[in-house]
């Protein structure tokens, strides 16, 4: 049973803990090693929650109803694709051929427990199988923030559909499953690159191949703000993803079976709550000194753009670094939001500067805490994985946009989408639109 | 200490991991039984904030908080009464008699402590309570989604009462405590039957007594859709569910002491999760091909659906048969919907299709994947049950009926429970109520 | 490494179950201290998630972006100073010296890891860490519901900071670093008083010296109910706070390593939530007895103040004394409210009653159930820390107010301070402030 991150990482002579003989037990470290997936893997899942609740409250109403509906798709879709194809692609090189781990057959549960009860391999195979599947949701939510208010309903999913299946997997077995960046010793602990900037990328793609809403640039060079209809739903979101991160993070640390194990998972703890509160603060800051006020969605934003930021490298920084790490990434929001708009790529929720950018920082910064990790490396990685999604995912929006379509008609995107591919809206009896454009 | 399922699945000689000799050490088992209790009940518990989002979003504002008012009513009322009655009278047949578990006496610390430290039992006495105890909040708040909006406060709270502190436990006593169905190997691993077409029972009988919301189904047969408030809420709600379902079922298999309680854990996981995914895939399709619109309401009840459908055994499906399952879950939201409709059975929130005929099929399901179970036994299971909650639920809503009154006055209904029963407003600034009626 | 309220606790020779030889072995039982603090730990901190939901439902929509930015930046800043300055400031009694457990140093990590890695200790200090640190966020969370809607946001955001850097940390050294009140024996388990009444009385000075809300009181002692916003949000909050509080009170056991640690928790998750029940049950029979209408925001704050009421002693009472502690704290709840407002007290959220006068309650109940307390040393703990914040409180709240302000002007009060700080509203498509005055 070789089929995972955690084979990788021992593979790439990264500093892993949980390789060693175990003082405690076979079975026991199986045991914790098992329910470290599932319930950080479940923390995962709920971020699910967070990013249709943070996009929920970022649209306006009319739109309100259709990203929620795109969020839980997503996650389902997410889920189903791995199933069927993106754990195989993502982990052959591991496992030996596509097919081999999650069967589409009747004995698989019996293949699973008895290939899972031989304690060598550390861990039951659904548990990691459950703990990289939530991962890949997460990359494909963050598209649908920065896409919303304008795309079409099933082009949109369709797109999902494909970037869980295949381009995600493909990237990630680069790393993850055990591929070339990670021989080159590539370090991206729980994905600043693999993950949120894949979507980053996705997202920056689709953006500009879709264009921006309708009236949300002024012919001369004006930017008209389009306000979210709801931001204590966002506030949620903002929070849940953080709550979120802890098993994002700590789970990948990929075993509770050694005190090391155990050191790391809090090390990460610690160090991804820090760097969220140097992202809220410094973005807090920066737009209280340059704008005279502070802004709730940019200091939610930079929250996210902490967790981003530290994402990459959460075992190795001290707690003061970990706030440094997340402050920078707060300050890439403040400045990276106003220079989207003056490039004129329309970003609903601001995916864009907190998941690639802060992405591509955290990715960078490994080195400054891991002697392990080094710039040149790490560059290639980053731009490595930047080129191949900005390629395969504008492949697959332009295949979209000239044959089906991927823009909302005129008529609908000023309607609203709840109306025109759901028929109803969010808030039927308060929600009026008075300020909507 | 012989006081839970698990003794109970013991006796029944169900596929069951706990029970032999630990490899790992007696006291690490118990300390890993214990917390795997706390772990996944507080998920379970968060099911209840689950339920209150999703019905506080698909009820009108002028109901709403008198639905979030009823959902923590029920959640505390359900561990009273569990407490006082219902715990002892489920588990009555494999403790010996009433009272001996939890009394109310000054001693208790001190007995569970010294019962608990007894490593044969396997786990804190407490710790199995608090996860039982979640569950009977559970079949509760099925019911009160279908009756919203019509139903009086305090004879809809007596009814929870007596449901969780007689119907529920008496029915679990079957199969959780030891009882005929156990003996007779019906399988329902963590409740499609025992808790989720418990409250799908009490659900039908309740809205068939109580009748239809004034306005919902015209003289011609015509239906007028009502639509609900808030529909980010109920999307929240889903993905809590979705959350807790991972304690709901994972902590079902009621023990983590050893490598094959850990597998089967994590496959429970997986499955679950693959379930609720299939339902709101095939959920979307189906509405989709049928209506030309995707449903986000029928997306939201297929997650449901799904979840419902694995309950009863998310232990040995694949995970390409737990898609499978919870897609069938996910068509019959899809088709039973305007079926109840068109019976004039007003299901505010659709937890009859989603609870009762999912919980059944998830039963029925059972078999497919799980040599060890039977359709005939299931299906006496399926029946017994109902018959049960039937006959007693509706003996209870008559009694409340014709003493004290369960339906709202004309005027209450249409001004709004809120005002009628809590004289306040859920939204007092921006709820209008232009599309109520 | 000694450097926690575990040692604190020892030390006092509290009734605590870690201390002696583990037949769990040392690593296994290191291993599940940690996690046990992380785990925990997650869940207080989405208990700053409950608080934010809390009070934006129940503020006025020109208010509620203002109160999600307090909470998202309390939670933050508590983060950061309790790095800095707090929690070496709290336990310098048991580290013997100010910075040495996080100084902001290059070889942290290192330092970190290697004693951690002494299995004596027991636990990884990040995870203390990590733990510890949450709470101090609690404390800040709770000042900011009752002084909502009128004060400026940079004011209270330096409140916060020395709260969370100074006051915080000074009186918790009493007990949990070692400190005088911990050798007088005092219990207070999870902190009734170290954390909520020390939120409470922060919170009571600063609505004292803040003065109330323009419109509040009139001149003949009338009041005016000012109705909050959106009350299915502060539904989600009080569920959000209650699932935290499993973690507050069950990681407050500070161990997982032996049975009896096991057991200590599976006691403490039960009876947070009986406790909490109970607050439910008493508030909502008192409101309707007395004002013959149930009141969701008092049952909600019942749920709160039964929280509160059992934190000092959660591992101690039985099921059913659990139950009655938490329904005394519901009573206070129904009559404080009122009293407050005969006092002209102005308390948005109503976090006096719940977090103040029951965290007061619960400190002087544990005699009820814990033979090693005493009344009076409750009441020399309760009143100590009493004095202290009171006078520390508003040392600070005076020299702000008699420098920068701490008042908003009366413009921008009567506008909403999301408009007067933020430049934006909450809601700003459906929020019509018609209800507001």
């Amino acid at each position: 049973m070789k089929s995972n991150r955690l084979i990788a990482a021992a593979a790439a002579g990264m500093a892993f803990t949980a390789a060693p003989a175990y003082a405690v037990d076979a079975e026991t470290a199986y045991i914790l090693n098992t329910f470290s997936f599932l319930v950080n893997g479940a923390l995962v899942m709920f971020m699910a929650a967070g990013f249709a609740m943070l996009e929920a409250g970022l649209v306006r109403s009319k739109n309100t109803a259709t990203i929620c509906l795109k969020n839980i798709a997503i996650y389902a879709i997410a889920g189903i694709m791995f199933y069927i194809l993106g754990y195989n692609l993502m982990y052959m090189d591991v496992t030996g051929y596509i097919g081999s781990v999650m069967p589409w057959s009747a004995d698989d549960a019996a293949a699973l427990a008895e290939t899972g009860a031989n304690f060598e391999a550390g861990y039951s195979a659904s548990s990691d199988w459950f703990f990289q599947m939530v991962f890949v949701a997460t990359a494909a939510s963050i598209v649908s923030g920065t896409v919303a208010e304008r795309i079409k309903l099933w082009p949109f999913l369709i797109f999902t559909t494909v970037l869980t299946a295949v381009i995600y997997p493909i990237q990630g077995s680069w790393t993850w499953g055990g591929g070339w960046l990670s021989e080159m010793g590539f370090a991206d602990f729980a994905g600043s690159s693999i993950v949120h900037s894949v979507g980053g990328w996705a997202a920056l793609t689709g953006a500009l191949i879709l264009g921006a809403r309708k009236g949300k640039y002024g012919a001369n060079g004006s930017v008209h703000p389009i306000p979210g209809a709801n931001l204590p739903l966002a506030t949620l979101g903002t929070f849940i993803l953080w709550l979120g991160w802890f098993g994002f993070n700590g789970g990948s640390v990929l075993a509770l079976g050694s005190a090391g194990d155990a050191i790391s998972m809090a090390n990460v703890f610690a160090n991804t709550n820090m760097a969220a509160a140097g992202g809220v603060v410094s973005a807090m800051i920066l737009t209280q000194v340059i704008y005279k006020k502070v802004d709730l969605s940019m200091a939610l934003n930079g929250a996210i753009a902490g967790l981003v930021s530290i994402t990459a490298g959460p075992d190795t920084p001290t707690l003061g670094s970990a706030i440094l790490i997340g402050m920078v990434g707060g300050a890439i929001i403040v400045f990276a939001v106003p220079l989207l708009d003056k490039l004129k790529i329309d970003d609903v929720v601001g995916a864009i500067p907190a998941h690639l950018m802060c992405g591509i920082w955290g990715t960078m910064a490994v080195p400054l805490t891991n002697a392990d990790a080094s710039f040149v490396t790490q560059f290639i990685g980053v731009a490595g994985i930047g080129a191949f999604v900005i390629v395969a995912s504008t492949i697959v929006w332009l295949a979209l946009k000239f044959t089906i379509g991927i823009r909302a008609d005129e008529e609908d995107e000023a309607a609203g989408l709840d109306k025109a591919e759901l028929g109803l809206e969010a808030y039927p009896e308060f929600g009026r639109g008075a300020h909507s454009i």
